[in-house]
């Protein structure tokens, strides 16, 4: 008898075949006597069709409170076609969009944040035994605007509504079936992993693990809203993302290995080392709407210094364009770049327990020749930049030497 | 200076294209200086789509609540693209929902009826310039579900809004360019009306000619708003639906011939001629929800009677079916029917104070050597039940005998 959050994303209920197949097992989680509040995404493909249109409209920039309204349209047919495949199986359903809830978010349209969340009509419906089923990715400002999360809402609205209905658990459907300590395509081995912390999912989130949105397990890590990935259409356990537990003594210092090669790397050579030489140098690049991840800056040597830093590879000739002004500006001697490198972390809360991790990580690169390029640490990551040619090859590395492999586990 | 609702219909907002035709049109409406309030219905072919899925997801009877969250977004995704469309022309547009309005509806869903309307935030909006554009054929009930007005409740919408804001006219631009003394098709000297009564216009529209809904007349007689038809992309002045204006004398005594051939006519022949025998017939029939429209019971001869009335042609069936049952129990003769009638009606508000107007209608039927089985007279309408392959040359002969056709109206 638990109050369980289910969020099912666009693929899930991308037909009608799929959104009959999700109301069969919502019917069997109310069998066994649970409590079921249903998030749903727009089914796929339709939210890139109503963005076409308002482009074919308004081409450059969109109308943001116009797209909301649009956009929104999507959740809200796929909760109408939901609840009518749970009424035809007899179990009682009723819809809910981001304004009926309601949720109450500020007035960034298309990116819109949640403020507060209304719960007693939910819990009216909860108690008379219906199922409720909400529309992702919505909700309305103080002034009854239409507005929408942003892409991958449909988490976050599962685990605000998590939060607010103090659910046992917010159970993300998709279409793996769970975390796993490294990408199943690159290394064979690969395996799912059946708990992980909130602070090693974020860690594994941005560095590409594109599971779920950063945005819904920062929100569940504040809110302490246990988290579980699943298969939608697979039986399991899935893996559970959750507080970290001191008891669990025998946890494995690294939890996975995260990877991403969408980055490039540009150098500003021979900058004079003085004081607001970084901000003279990033300022220009973040008033360029450039982000920037993994910031390197080497120990002077002869009164100057070299400056590097990564950008997304979509990037990388704007910045490159930017970094040669401000070069003249300050006197550097010259930007080099590459955009063929790559960037590898070992993730995991047990390291900062263990001295030595990153040596490990090192060495286990060094014996495959794998030169390192830039390093970067945290609490609980450590990352490196690499030629992307040897990405594959240094993942295989790390993830067997930190015995993440499949065999590993069984022979120990 | 005036302030104008503009209704457009799916055709009308059917593609992007289009879309940006009634933007254009909108705009310059406003450069003339006037208030627009533009209500718009979903974009043609997108109900249909979304019905259809629900009836893949749910065959035999959707659950009417959710059928209204399902439709309800086909308007909602007009209203933002035709803003967007306004705005790329820098006129500056709001979209509501009907519950951004709010248009308060009872609850009885797909085919709610309108209680109340909220203006104060149009007003403002108005007043601060902005076109409003509003999604047609939906609402909120008091407890803020999703209702629908069912079909064609768009028109339905524009009106009540023009009602509520007091305007100066509710123009309905649709895809004919007015009103019509008869079908076109069908009389080629068929000519487009200046004004029409309110009164008029509902035989007119009641009898098939499809522009404009029962509803909207009804309402916007009530609240005695002037209506106009227009064509959506032809200039012209359309066909203005009024009050009775007394001071016009010179009125014509017809404004136009209707037709209808969608019924069947059935007939219990010898019916003992007593006291409640109508209701002992009709009450089965309405029992099944077939609705009936003309009724004629003929005089009683050696105690029995012939009850004769017309049903919609796909009932034909079905009513037969009860009239078997019920002449049974009633011990009539038998029961006749044919389904390969018309209906033809001449309507005008002159004829109440012109004598002779019937006569002059069977006398030019007879003239033609057509037949005329039924007879049922209003105050303002006079209509004949014949065989069907008589209708287009009593519509015709009537159009004459009138004095409708164009020739007629110039060479007088």
């Amino acid at each position: 008898m638990a109050l369980y959050v289910q969020k099912y994303g666009g693929t899930s209920v991308g037909s009608v075949d799929r959104i009959d197949a999700v109301a069969e097992k919502i019917k069997r989680f109310k069998e066994q006597g649970h409590d079921i509040v249903v998030v749903v995404s727009a089914m796929s493909g339709e939210t890139n069709r109503l963005i076409g249109l308002a482009k074919e409209i308004q081409p450059g920039a969109q109308s943001p409170r116009e797209m909301d309204v649009l956009v929104s349209t999507g959740e809200q047919v796929t909760i109408a076609l939901l609840c009518m495949a749970l009424e035809k199986r007899c179990v009682p359903a009723r819809s809910y969009t981001g304004g009926q809830v309601k949720i109450v978010t500020d007035s960034s349209h298309t990116k819109a944040r949640i403020q507060d969340i209304e719960v007693s009509s939910m819990q009216q419906d909860l108690a008379e035994g219906r199922v409720i089923v909400v529309a992702g990715f919505q909700g309305v400002d103080p002034d009854g605007n239409i507005t929408t999360l942003g892409r991958g809402g449909s988490d976050t609205t599962g685990v605000a509504l998590a939060a607010a209905l103090k659910a046992d658990e917010c159970q993300i459907y998709t279409d793996v079936d769970g975390v796993y300590t490294t990408d199943p395509r690159v290394v064979e081995g690969a395996q799912r992993l059946d708990v992980i912390t909130f602070e090693e999912m974020l860690e594994m989130a941005s560095l590409g693990s594109k599971v779920l949105q950063i945005r819904a397990v920062e929100f569940a890590g504040k809110y302490k809203v246990p988290l579980r990935v699943l298969h939608s259409f697979q039986e399991g356990p899935g893996t559970l993302i959750t507080i970290e537990d001191d008891s669990a003594v025998e946890k494995p210092i690294i939890s996975g290995i995260a990877f991403n090669r969408d980055e490039a790397k540009l150098t500003v050579m021979g900058v004079p080392d003085v004081p607001g030489v970084a901000s003279k140098i990033l300022g220009p690049v973040s008033r360029a709407n450039i982000e920037v991840d993994v910031i390197v800056q080497n120990v002077a040597a002869d009164n100057t210094t070299d400056f590097t830093f990564t950008v997304h590879r979509n990037d990388y000739e704007a910045t490159e364009q930017v970094l040669n002004q401000v070069a003249t500006e300050l006197g550097a001697r010259e930007v080099v770049g590459d955009n063929k490198i790559a960037k590898v972390s070992i993730v995991g809360v047990g390291m900062r327990s263990h001295a030595g991790v990153a040596s490990k990580m090192f060495d286990a690169l060094a014996d495959e020749n794998i030169n390192i390029q830039m390093i970067s640490t945290s609490e609980i990551k450590v990352s490196v930049v690499i030629a992307e040619k040897y990405l594959e090859l240094a993942v295989r590395a790390l993830h067997s030497a930190f015995d993440l492999d499949a065999n590993d586990s069984v022979s120990e």
